[in-house]
């Protein structure tokens, strides 16, 4: 199966952050790959009170670019995150995917919304312009499920853990981390929850844009269900090439079997629908 | 609060191993120190068929010599861990904490037995000859809650996380990881509890013993609630005295509130007690 992940800066018109990654797709992404993956709202400059301001609602403009952009590539299209706008007038982070025919076949809205005080650092508080979604995400593909979650989301080991018992031994996880907690925890978080969840973790975020207000760590990566990081990007516009084998799930699972050994007569983790 | 890990190696003979522990500490662990901390099977050959051997009932001699080594230090002791016999005839990986007074104050039997078959790498079956535990380990101390669990107990992020919901502010960790986990997951799992659930992590390991069926791969740690690395030891014997202020748990709660955040209108994790 092979990726590409797409980490450009966010331009202040969200037809140009469109347009300027449908043509490093074109340029710099190979025939036949699998998968595109956009970054967490790779059109809206990442600030809260931006965000009304580029929402649109599902099957708006950018939804039906990255749904064309799927029928063009013949991929699946992880596309990132947007802005969306549901009928109440609620705004949401939302993760759209496409398969090959460029069908929305999953949807996530951002759970744990990121509220942060960083002393000397990061202040951030999405919660002032976001409403959160109450829903885990996994989809089938014709290469398993997948999971699907944004970057905050993906602090939380119940999350992985319960995409993983739904089957997923792929998680996509659109985001951006900033300066403060980047250096210390971006590879972390995903090596832990490729790890412990014996899948692969695939993190896409914008690049690095110092005129930006919250300025996005990028370096997105891709880990291995042994938690090792496979392939990574710098801080720069670029995109990650990777080919993966998903045989290794199997593989890892059967030689370390954590999955198995959890203790389900001592602890219960559970989703809860609504 | 200032804690002293014993990392040495293991002897075939548990009164020798003992002593040398005992003597390590006389000589090289400053007067005032809170916490001492031993290694999983500290006494014990890490071999399946050796645990039944060196096995021992709750009250031993080890357990006394231990109780009495809490006591002379003045300080609380977490006593590594050995092999423990019931009346049954069942062999437990045990851990007992020892306050001042050189009371037992916890007792935590490994839930999560150590069965892995790394191609090419480590191959160990502890289910052999343990029976597992049932039961998640918290305990009342002049610093607070504390947690205990016992080396592959510490990767399940179920386990880590609700010893944080029962108000755990440190996670003592006897351990003993090997040649092929140690270098790739060793610092990663602490690092990952540590800071998921924004605790003090510590980890004591036997010293490595190259002519040992089964290598410990050492490194005795503190990892802080921001998922850093306070202090580490390498493979040789070694004692690691480190203070940690306790007020950090506090402070990065506040700062970055990943407890707060858990969704769990989404999710539900529970114990179930046994």
């Amino acid at each position: 199966m092979k990726i590409a992940q797409i980490q450009m800066p966010v331009l202040s018109d969200k037809m140009k952050s469109f347009d300027s990654i449908k043509r490093t797709i074109e340029k710099s992404v190979p025939k036949g790959v699998d998968l595109i993956a956009l970054a967490e709202m790779f059109t809206t400059p990442y600030q809260v009170d931006q965000f009304p301001l580029y929402a649109e609602v599902e099957g708006g403009s950018i939804w039906q670019m990255c749904s064309n952009l799927a029928t063009e590539n013949h991929c699946y299209l992880s596309a990132g995150t947007v802005a969306e706008k549901d009928e109440a007038g609620n705004i949401y982070n939302t993760a759209y995917v496409f398969d090959r025919s460029g069908k929305q076949i999953a949807k996530h809205r951002k759970m744990h919304l990121f509220d942060i005080q960083i002393k000397g650092g990061q202040h951030f508080k999405e919660s002032e312009t976001l409403t959160a979604g109450n829903k885990i995400t996994t989809f089938e593909t014709e290469f398993g499920v997948m999971g699907l979650c944004i970057c905050y989301d993906f602090r939380f080991p119940e999350l992985g853990r319960l995409m993983a018992l739904k089957g997923a031994k792929i998680i996509l996880v659109p985001a951006a981390f900033n300066m403060s907690t980047g250096p210390d925890h971006w590879q972390l978080m995903f090596k832990s929850q490729a790890l412990n969840n014996q899948v692969f973790a695939i993190g896409t975020a914008p690049a690095r844009d110092a005129s930006a207000s919250y300025q996005s760590w990028a370096h997105s990566l891709v880990v291995d269900p042994w938690g090792r990081i496979v392939n990574q990007l710098g801080e720069k516009p670029n995109v990650l090439i990777t080919e993966i084998d998903l045989d290794l799930v199997e593989e890892i699972r059967e030689q370390l079997p954590l999955l198995k050994h959890r203790r389900s007569d001592v602890y219960k983790l559970e989703e809860i629908k609504n």
